[in-house]
């Protein structure tokens, strides 16, 4: 039942289908007094737009977010700030063929053993334009975090079987799939063409740096915060694999090799390497938090496929239309927007662990 | 501030410190009518105990857990079971030396910034025997799940670069090292023996499989079956990495290769392959649920480290005492425990999802 | 923090202030196959608009309400509704007087000593607005339980000094305070004529029948549904009191008065009386719940009275503009709409409180 | 089903049943930093004690409470803190003829028709000393609140007709019967033997005042103070009304008499009165709180009742062993103890309320 809702003391509530009417999201928990326009939230909102470049759907959103409530004279108040985006380009018809069918590598099948029925619209609630609310939450979460020091970078690390060789973070924004080196894009780029005249799809990695943390933040022992992170970027639709730090490598490592040393640097507790990724029996340790998410290829192929239909019989399906031939690029400020949104609940659950934060602010000493 | 607690319809709390009286768990949720007796949950218990092999401590606790609540002539009531596992074997002296320093790779520094005081005995609340509780409660919930027809078989799929190649179900408790693979486990050993002459610790990869989870369980979209998964095992400490089906190495594959044809099988809908693991759009779709952990070597180790104490002044530090090798084969069991909590979880959440569901029960029709 | 959202498994979001762009909730977990329509909710909508006599303000909101996800093809699919109202007649003109001033009886300096800010107009989220979400959500819930045979009746018990005498449910909704008793409502509005005249205001008691409901909903010890109703009830701005059954009345008599015979009645158990509401260890017993909410009388009256403004001056304050000098029939549905949720969402909770209620979905026997 | 866990970021978890082997709760979310003994707990548990007088049951528990994790060397760490008493007077063969009959007033039927089955050994789970747990959490948090000068005054105001006319504190702990008025207390003393010699048993009012709770604590809309605090004390078993400030009173009253105006006191904004009971929207205004909660009679008496038994056969039942004749007295510390729990878990949700909290921990200005 109700799984739509996110978060403990920064709390988001998401809803909204592919070709509805729209789709939104309600963030409760912000702290009063964090300057927010329409413009913050647009500048996220525009990361994951589709029709950037020819990688992702030509479908032309406009996207445009409207604040509802929560921000008064461009405050946030405190109270719950609604957030929503209007579906204009619907093209119904584009779907009405998957009405019957279930799309391979699609949520079709599983939503409908659920609830037995389903909004087969552009693949309703399962689609990825479900992701708007949640980037919505996440441009706020972002601005206040801002306000701490604490800032995202996230890239595309890998598109199939290329890789960034350098995370030159100026070049992220210099080529269309988000990558932090230039010269990979292109060989990536290069591969999607091949992709693409096959009718055929690729996956690939986001990385996510988190600096500025403070160390403290995260709360044993099942609100660790790297299990928080990992159930917030596992939410977003695609993703398979999460890992912090060295991740799957850690697990060939010795102890020798995969313990960071500490050292004293600039008069203050520092690790000399981060392997760990910069979380500690899931606490943050005051280091960058490094951490990877692997995304699935896209399942919308136009090459035929084998499948099944609503009425159990085996058929053959081409999905056609507007899907994009990888969804990394547009799942990178996704990923951010699932980070900054946990890293905010668990800075707001931090503030009480000690007896002396209570006091300092009540008794005033 | 309270992270102690996991799941929302099946709910635990657990408790305890490495060298308190004691710890366990409250386990809140589990339905009446479910016949559990403490054997059930110490042959739980048994397969986590310390004292199993030489690559495990040789610290010997009894780890016997008692039922103090909940149970009623051998059957659940409905109300809260709480489980408890006193502590026996508690030798304080030979950690008194850790006190005031930080450990490498361990939460001494990272729980000393949050709380200003943390137990340092063992590890306190970040010690391995924290999951004490973890198992226990995961017992209960395999015990419910067992009567729905859902198992679950868990083993170690590596230690350091040691892999094992086959999956024989039957190996797995034939070796020390939980391996469903003979061979790999005698070559693992070898290694294990290397790294302890080195003074050294090695990882590995824990994997689970999921039987009989019928399709529909999962909530969209934060609760999706897999994001609850990951947040579950990822809350082990020392897991560092978390993959479903394909995992990460889907990010390098192509759509037409990694979606599942469906295909009609034994006149049910089923999947040709199953590179997805089971769930689709974070919903379960009746196939196997597959998944690994990434558990990175253990950070006691004797060789010397750099550290830092907690006056700011480096230091050198050797980690003596009981400490296991490698810590892969007593998570397996963690890891099916997390397992299981979060799918009973799901199911329970999982019962009213259709309208249907209520009149059957409410109306008897 | 996120205080903003109500419930479990059927969990609702509400969201907008007085004079801000609009109101709306998300209700995530209701059951997919529920028969929905915008008419389902703009029926409880109309019941607590204002405008509807001379008792209440003259406001004139459309108050309109538009589903904006989660019902397809005029049923709801299992993913969250949004429900929204725009906001039309907004005159913030009116309130300008109030930015600097706090409204005894008001939220007004509680809000600002909480947040440092607030929006003032209207009185922002603590504007009885607020509970167009809740109604929204309510008129959901109680046509999934309709479905299930759970019906409501919810009326003025008393305003100031005129109870209602008798409860003839037929008169409910002929005159315009909702009394089941239209003397009494005559009488009472003779009583709101003199107040009115004297510049006053008056409060009430709303009571609320809920039958249909099975043995067995409510969860011990702490989600008794009892104390949920009670916490559903109280959170609606005004309220002062709440009671179940015999309430304070209990509270002097005895044993052998207060308790309910159990008898046997068309082969069922059942109660002689019903002192106890319904509910018996927090748990329904099959009879009708009953229970009463104490209203208090509108803060804002015309008549001068003494307060303190934002510089911490003493002042005199006057407040003028449309309010209603009495807010319980508009209350009415409000608490319906709280108890509606409430109960609905201890339905679901109670779904998988046997382990024979997972056999039967899963294993079919 | 989960229903034994209560707060968001002060959570508690309890267990037991009457005639296991014991009950506890896990306190999970107290700060780090609290000087916190065995005693400190025990002062209240004495409180809740039976055997105190002779209107309370002659059972003899020791019911002496242990901690068993969360503290090190005398201090919160915060970790769980998890504590336990153990049952010893448990005579099982008093309550056998109960096993198969309803007791009126009990929660015998509801839980059967729930779960099934019951631990019928002393009402099991929906015993009153379910209400361990919940003192032993209760006098944690009230160390806690302590620290910033947050403290109750909680005592008996009325048994069955007698009510206290004056409230000396002095007086409370001065007669067996908790009231601030020994002249009442005597009058009530006199009227509970006339009960007792009529096999019968009465109830009465509690009342709680809680001083030094700054303004700002509390959260709109559903979290509002006194709807928690409303939730929290109807969650004790026998509880059958809640009322805050004037309470049902308001209900009577005028806005022009209801309203406290403001006022300037020693420099700072204060109320003239106080009919609000310290709560202004929900949320804390500086004044004093007052509360009230209306206890039903003892259902256990000693004189024939008409009732079911488990085959449906209609049955008269005479209910001896020990129980008391009013639980009033000892409802108090009960009543106490939820409204501490409440008010800490409001106290660090309000930690983050504003922008400039986060920034003062973690920027340092």
């Amino acid at each position: 039942m109700a799984g739509s809702s996110f978060g403990n003391n920064f709390r988001i509530a998401t809803w909204g289908e592919s070709h509805g009417k729209g789709l939104g999201v309600v963030v409760d928990g912000c702290p009063a007094g964090v300057a927010l326009t329409e413009e913050d939230i647009q500048k996220y909102m525009n990361r994951r737009k589709p029709g950037q470049s020819k990688y992702t759907t030509a479908r032309r959103e406009g996207d445009t977010v409207e604040i509802l409530s929560g921000v008064f004279e461009g405050v946030t108040t405190g109270t719950p700030i609604s957030l929503m985006v209007r579906n204009q380009d619907q093209r119904s018809g584009d779907y009405s063929n998957i009405a019957e069918i279930f799309r391979p590598g699609h949520a079709d099948f599983s939503y409908r053993e659920k609830y037995g029925i389903r909004d087969y619209r552009g693949g309703g609630r399962s689609s990825g334009r479900e992701t708007i609310g949640r980037v919505a939450a996440g441009a706020v979460a972002a601005k206040a975090l801002g306000e701490l020091g604490i800032t995202f970078t996230t890239f595309t690390r890998s598109i199939g079987p290329v890789e960034a060789a350098s995370a030159n973070v100026e070049e992220i924004f210099e080529n269309a799939l988000y990558m932090p080196d230039n010269s990979a894009a292109a060989e990536a780029a290069a591969y999607l063409e091949e992709c693409m005249k096959h009718k055929d799809s690729a996956g690939g990695v986001v990385e996510c740096w988190i600096d500025g943390v403070p160390a403290g933040i995260g709360d044993p022992v099942f609100d660790k915060l790297d299990a928080r992170l990992a159930g917030a970027v596992f939410s977003i639709g695609a993703v398979k694999g999460f890992e912090i730090g060295e991740g799957f490598a850690a697990a060939k490592s010795n102890g020798s090799r995969n313990n960071d040393p500490f050292v004293v640097r600039d008069g203050r507790v520092a690790k000399e390497t981060n392997h760990a990724g910069g979380i500690l029996g899931g606490i943050s340790d005051g280091s960058r938090i490094i951490f990877r998410a692997a995304v699935k290829p896209t399942p919308s192929i136009s090459q035929p496929q084998h499948t099944v239909d609503i009425y159990g019989q085996e058929r053959e399906i081409e999905i056609h239309g507007r899907h994009d031939p990888v969804i990394v690029p547009r799942a990178v400020v996704v990923v951010e927007s699932m980070a900054a949104i946990t890293i905010l609940d668990g800075v707001l659950t931090d503030l009480g662990c000690r007896m002396e934060d209570l006091r300092r602010k009540y008794v005033g000493c």
